[in-house]
Formats: C-alpha cells, sequence, structure tokens
C-alpha cells in the first residue's frame, strides 16, 4: 500500500522528461522585461500551462507588463496563493555564458538557461505539483491562485496598482513566494521576512561644464568632493548610519529569532572563500554574522561616477556627480521616512545642492516564525526531505512582500527549486535536477498537508 | 624711414597667406600622440620648416615619439630656448567639431582646426618671426634653439631623459614656453611659471567579486565605502588639506606677486558666466581669487568610479573603487613629498587598504617677476600691442618647466598665438588671426630686442 506522496513521487518521476520539456520551453522565450522582449508570448504560454492543470487562467493588463492570473477551487476553502514571475533578468553579458542563455542547456546534473532558477523553474515545479496531486487524489485538496507578474526583474512598478484593485480576489490564508532555495547539501531553506529596500540616487552639479583643473581647483566648487563630504556624514566607519531617528523604529529580534539563527549552521568559511576575505564587518561571525545580516539596516553605496574615469591621466575638475545608495530596512522601518531622514540630515549639514531621488522603495514585512502556516511548510518539508527546512526568521533581501503580508494579509513562506549556486541574475543561471524535483514534490506535500489540517 | 619692426610688420603681411598655408598642411598631419597617428611625418616636416628657415635641425630619438631639435647661431652669444611640440590631443568627439578637425577651417576672423593652437600655431608663428627678422636685419640677432617634443600631450614621458642627456646641447639665456594667449580683447598674457602637479590613481578591492547588496550589504566591507571614507580625510570642507606637513615647504606670495595680481583686471563675471557658479571657493572674488587661483595648492577630485553607474536601481556591493585626484603644487613642494604624506596619511587613519598609484609628477617652478628678461618680454609687447601685457606671476596650470628652469637653468617667458576661446584639447580649436600675427611680431620684437640688450 502506497502513500499519496509516493503516489505523488510516481507520478512526478512518470513525467519528468515532459516537465523538463515545459521548462526548455519557457526558458527559451526571452521575457526580458528590461528590453521589453518575448513578454507577451511568454505570458500566453503560463497562462496555458495553468489551464491546463485545470485553472481558470486570464491575462489580466496593467499600465505595463500584464499579469497572468489563475485559480482554481479546492476541496476545502483554505487558499494557497503563489506569487511568481514570468520576466527574466537580461542575459548580457552574453560571453561570460557556456551556452545559449535562452536554450535550456543540461550539463551533468545541472539545468542552464537564463530564468530555470528566477523564476521559471520555481513556476514549472508548482504546476507540476498540482498536475501531480490532482492526479493522486483526483481533486485540489486547497483552493489555488496564483499571480504571476511579467515586471519583477525590474522592481514590479506596476504591481502594487494591481493588487490594491483585487484585493477580493487575492484573499488566501497562505502565499508560497516566488523563490526558495537549497543549500549546498540540498537542504530546504526557507525566509520568512524579507527587508525592505529604499533606493536612491544622490546628485550635485556644482556648474554647467567640466573645467580645467589647473584653472579652477582652488576656485570652483567640485561635484565629486560634494558629493564625497555628504556621502561621507551618511555612515561612520564603524558602520552605524547617521541619519536622524534612523533606528528608531527598528525592532529587536525576538528570543525566538535568535534561536532559529543559533539554529543554522555557520556559513562564515564558505562566504570567505566565495568573496575573497579575512573578515566580515564588525569581525562578526557565526550567530552574530546572521543577525547582522538579515536585522540590521544598511546603507550600501551601489555606485559612484564622476569626472575622467579611463586610463591615465586627464585634469578635469567634474561639474556632476553622483551615486546609487540603497538603504535596506528592517521592521518596522520606513523608506518614506527615510527619504525624509536624508533631506533633514543633508540640509542640516549643509548639503542643500545634493539632490535626491527615489529610484525604488519597499517596506519591510514578516510572518511570525511560530505562525501555524511555517508548521505545515515545516511537516511538508519532513515529508519530502526527511528532515526540517532550515529557517530564517528574515532575509537580507527584498520585494514587494509587504503588498502581500500586510496589504492583502496573508502570511508568507518560501520554498521552490534553487540552491546557493543558481547564480541567479549573473551568467549561467543554473537549477540541479534534483532540486527541481524536490520543489515539485515539497510543493505538492504542502498542498496535501494545508488540505488535512 | 621705418623701423625695423614695421619692416618686420610689411615682411609677415607681404608673406601671411604662406604662413596660413603652413599652418594649415602642419595641421593636416593628425600627429596624435595618444593614439600613435602621424607622428614621424609631422617631426620630419617640421624639422624642414626650421631648415627652411636657415636651423641646423635634426630629428633625435628618445623611448617614445623623436624630438626634433634645431639650433642657429646669432649675431650675439646671447640664445633664446623654444620648448614646443608637435604632437596633438586626440579630436574626439568628433560629432562636436563644426569641421573636420584635420581641416584647417576659416571663418570670419578664426582659424579652426586641432592643434591649431595647442602647438602648431605658436610654433608657425616663431618660425614667421625667424623668417622676418632675418629678412630685416639680414642675421640672427641672438642664437636661437628649438625643442619640439612630440610626447607633451601624453604627459611627456621622455622628455626628462631627454634634457639630461643634452644639458649641454640646451644651454641658453632665455626660453620661450610653448604656449602664449591673448584676452578677449587681444591684449597678450604671460605667465612666469607654472604649478607642480602629482596626479595619482587612488583604489581599493574589498573582495574578488561584487556582490549583491541585500545579502551582503551588512556584513562585507564595500569599496565605494572605503574609498568615500579615505577621500574625505584628505581635504576638509574649508577646503584646508588634511595631509601631514602639506602646507610646510609653500613659499608665500612676495608683495611684488601681489602687486602683480592687484595690477591684473577682474574676470570674476566672465567666469561666473562661463561656469554658472553663483560664487567662488571660500567667497573669493578679486585679487583673493586671483591669488587662489595660482598660489593655493590643491586636492582635486576628477574622477571617481565604482559600482552600478547605469539607469535606475542594480542592486550590486562593488569590490573595486577607484579615484583620480590631482594635486597642484606651489614652490616649493614636491610630488615625492605628497606621495609620502598621502601614504603615512592613509596609514595613520587605517586605510592601509587604498592603494596609491602615480600617474604623473612634475615640480612647481617660476622665473622671478624681477627678472631682467620679464623687461624685455614687456617691452617687446609694447613695440607690438603699445601696451604692456598682463603678467600673472605664475599660472594655476601645470608642465615640465621645471627641468627647463632648474635642470637647463633657464629663465621662461611665455607668448603666443592664443586666446581666452581657443578651445584648447578641446572641440573647434580655434585662433583668431590677428592673434596668430601678434603672435609673429611679438616673438619678432622680442628676438630684436634680445639682439640690442
Amino acid at each position: 500500500m502506497t502513500t499519496p506522496l509516493q503516489r505523488v513521487d510516481a507520478y512526478i518521476d512518470q513525467h519528468f522528461d515532459r516537465f523538463l520539456g515545459i521548462l526548455g520551453e519557457l526558458c527559451a522565450i526571452p521575457s526580458v522585461a528590461a528590453q521589453g522582449k518575448g513578454v507577451e508570448p511568454c505570458a500566453a504560454r503560463v497562462a496555458d500551462l495553468l489551464t491546463s492543470v485545470g485553472l481558470d487562467a486570464q491575462l489580466m493588463a496593467t499600465a505595463g507588463n500584464p499579469v497572468v492570473y489563475a485559480e482554481a477551487k479546492g476541496t476545502r476553502d483554505t487558499t494557497l496563493l503563489c506569487y511568481n514571475h514570468y520576466d527574466v533578468q537580461p542575459a548580457e553579458p552574453f560571453d561570460l555564458w557556456h551556452s545559449d542563455p535562452f536554450t535550456m542547456t543540461r550539463k551533468d546534473n545541472l539545468l542552464i538557461a537564463r530564468g530555470v532558477a528566477d523564476d521559471k523553474g520555481e513556476l514549472v515545479s508548482r504546476i507540476a505539483a498540482i498536475a501531480a496531486v490532482k492526479h493522486v487524489l483526483g481533486e485540489l485538496p486547497v483552493g489555488i491562485k496564483f499571480l504571476i507578474e511579467g515586471e519583477e526583474e525590474i522592481a514590479s512598478p506596476n504591481l502594487a496598482p494591481f493588487i490594491h484593485a483585487n484585493l477580493d480576489r487575492l484573499k488566501a490564508d497562505a502565499c508560497v513566494w516566488e523563490f526558495g532555495t537549497h543549500n549546498a547539501d540540498g537542504v530546504p531553506i526557507s525566509y520568512l521576512g524579507l527587508r525592505g529596500i529604499c533606493y536612491l540616487e544622490l546628485s550635485v552639479e556644482t556648474a554647467k561644464i567640466d573645467t580645467h583643473s589647473g584653472i579652477a581647483g582652488s576656485i570652483l566648487p567640485n561635484a565629486a568632493w560634494r558629493l564625497v563630504w555628504a556621502l561621507n556624514t551618511l555612515k561612520n566607519q564603524d558602520e552605524r548610519i547617521q541619519l536622524p531617528n534612523f533606528y528608531e523604529s527598528v525592532i529587536a529580534p525576538t528570543a525566538r529569532d535568535m534561536e532559529l539563527l543559533a539554529a543554522l549552521p555557520d556559513s562564515d568559511e564558505e562566504m570567505q572563500e566565495l568573496f575573497g576575505n579575512t573578515m566580515f564587518l564588525k569581525n562578526a561571525s557565526g550567530v552574530e554574522l546572521r543577525r547582522r545580516e538579515i536585522f540590521e539596516p544598511t546603507c550600501t553605496i551601489c555606485g559612484i561616477t564622476s569626472g575622467y574615469q579611463g586610463a591615465g591621466q586627464k585634469t578635469v575638475l567634474p561639474a556632476r556627480a553622483s551615486a546609487k545608495v540603497d538603504f535596506r530596512l528592517v521592521p518596522d522601518q520606513k523608506p518614506e521616512d527615510v527619504v525624509k531622514q536624508l533631506r533633514a540630515h543633508f540640509d542640516a549639514h549643509g548639503f542643500h545642492d545634493i539632490h535626491i531621488t527615489v529610484v525604488g522603495a519597499g517596506r519591510p514585512a514578516r510572518t511570525a516564525p511560530d505562525h501555524p502556516l511555517v508548521q505545515t511548510l515545516v511537516d511538508a518539508a519532513v515529508d519530502v526531505y526527511g528532515r526540517e527546512p532550515l529557517i530564517w526568521p528574515m532575509s537580507g533581501g527584498s520585494g514587494p512582500n509587504y503588498l502581500f503580508s500586510h496589504d492583502i494579509g496573508v502570511p508568507i513562506i518560501t520554498l521552490g527549486v534553487g540552491y546557493s549556486g543558481s547564480r541567479v541574475h549573473a551568467p549561467n543561471e543554473n537549477i540541479r535536477i534534483n532540486d527541481f524535483r524536490n520543489g515539485m514534490r515539497h510543493m505538492a506535500a504542502l498542498l496535501m498537508r494545508l488540505g488535512s489540517a
């Protein structure tokens, strides 16, 4: 006598080549949102796939790329909302790829293609799980909704209006986030939240034209100097951000959060090897390193540009300088507060000339570690992997999860098909075949657990 | 009864079209040192021109482009050394030129071409002056030497060894520098010195690869932050350079220097219009603005580069950052001292990770305002322009003049064919025809004054 999950496994094994084919087909559509390529054909194909497993799917217009929305009722009233995206990052630089980025290539136990991890692999694994569960149980145990946007890789500019216009339609009891990952040993990792982000461009113009540094070096303001001095006031060398009241709304990690962090394996050596560092900021290690990674807000200079940047010497005094600065926020910091604090701070320090442009912003959001959904996720992982997943109370990254957690009001978990070597956003993006299979199984197990809770 | 200078004028007028033709021919040879173009043909043509006015000219090899060296004896033992260069800046960006940069174009009273001011116009004007003076006097009143290098626009990397190997040959009593200029009204301007320069690249690498700012923002060092913090320590917002002992060897301007500065017309408004500033550094104006312009050493950020610099957002934590920093030095500061001070300063402030690369260096040098040569220059200007030139005790710019002032041991003056709108190093480089003519006359008058002193 076999269990339902064993029958799910058998179905997945039997149909695995078909799912690989579907993934390859999706990866062959270059749905690069930043370049406006292949977006509509990809959306249409995704809707077809959802229809093929019995969901009622449609393309819904936004001011940008359409959202693929799909739903199906289940035996129970419980509903699971899946957030995914069908757009991908640009594949450039092409010359760093070992195979054509839009032709999924199998090499040993790897599947390689742009989007194979982020986010087409996840999407196909969820469709496969639905097919398997319906085959085994004859019906869906819980209702399913899919919100699959086409602009995730360009910072979801039209997601908030879409969600606000469809709050009733999107109501659900649980949400599976777009990504999910595994460590090098194939152990699943789940993140229970994302930091917020406030991504700014800071710019200054001190003259109409660049000047000769010999003629003007002692008499004209220099945009690069203004920017350096202004940036310097934002964070001290002890990594403390200097904006007024910046830390006021930070909620310290709870004892439960620290317990979760303590339960995670150390990754210090692995990270040092990857980045070639001899030490981490503030000499952190172990649990403290992990605490810093997710619970400390940041002020990162992502880029600076001014004046001459070529070889040799050009004796120019730059009229313009700018920097990209990315604040990562923890609950309950708000990006709009950061912008206000920054303006006040610059003005108080005499930097009225530094112009602030908000490039992107989103609030942090978390799901409580003790929410029953987290236990269901853990149980499903035990079913599939024979062990509990690694649970991070939050991720250092950011995304539009506040719209789901807060505006829709649904708890969020992550599960998926990626791993620590997936090279998401980089050349040679890849997943491991076994993680792809386990991602399908984990999703199927979650559906069955939710249906029997 | 005409004076010798009137006969010189008549000769120049009679042969002016020929000199225009020679200038056009030189400008048509694209002797761009940075791109290795047309260098040898230009050097050969310049040697021919010098031979044609009776000088003994030769190409002398260096480790780079050859030097054109020429000399001729005069009636007197007095010798004038002319420093010029036959190489030019690149013409790029071509699309900003209103006419082909390598076809000298006449438009109203302007001659337009790459190199027409810097430095081919000056060179041809000096050859024309020699021809005119020899025609009028039947001989050269003083000896003449020309050192015409082919690498001035790439920072003269082989000039010092050439000079040191030929110190005896280059001995002279006076030196005319490569450039000379006029104000908008055609009044000649002479500079009696140049600031030194110490042009550095400061760079830092904090990891092997760029990282995701969400993952690593709170735990990994950021090269851009390291560079901003390090740069910030170099100069305070009151424009005071913070290196230890930086100002120790600065010689304050003398009462005579200040007298010269006071005699110059204010250029505040003209500069404000050009650069679009509402105020100069430290609110300087008038004499104090001019004092700052040439007698204050500088620390100019000429460029900074790190991380992402494109449109929109990329959430990257940069592993590398670098800046080009240009110190202008006044007597008796030395570039090698600045490099030592900077290393000591960085080390004292914990910036052992900031790497210093010397891109270019040269010491400041001046000719004393009361040197008899300066009076000869003034007298020659009165002969030609009917008024004294504007005398700056120093220029804010830099050049290899220390090699001449100190190593050869010759006093230096400037006279030439440029003007404030010459767009040297920029598209649409040009001179005014009348300045070209007056530059010839001024040089001829100087030769005759030196011969009768």
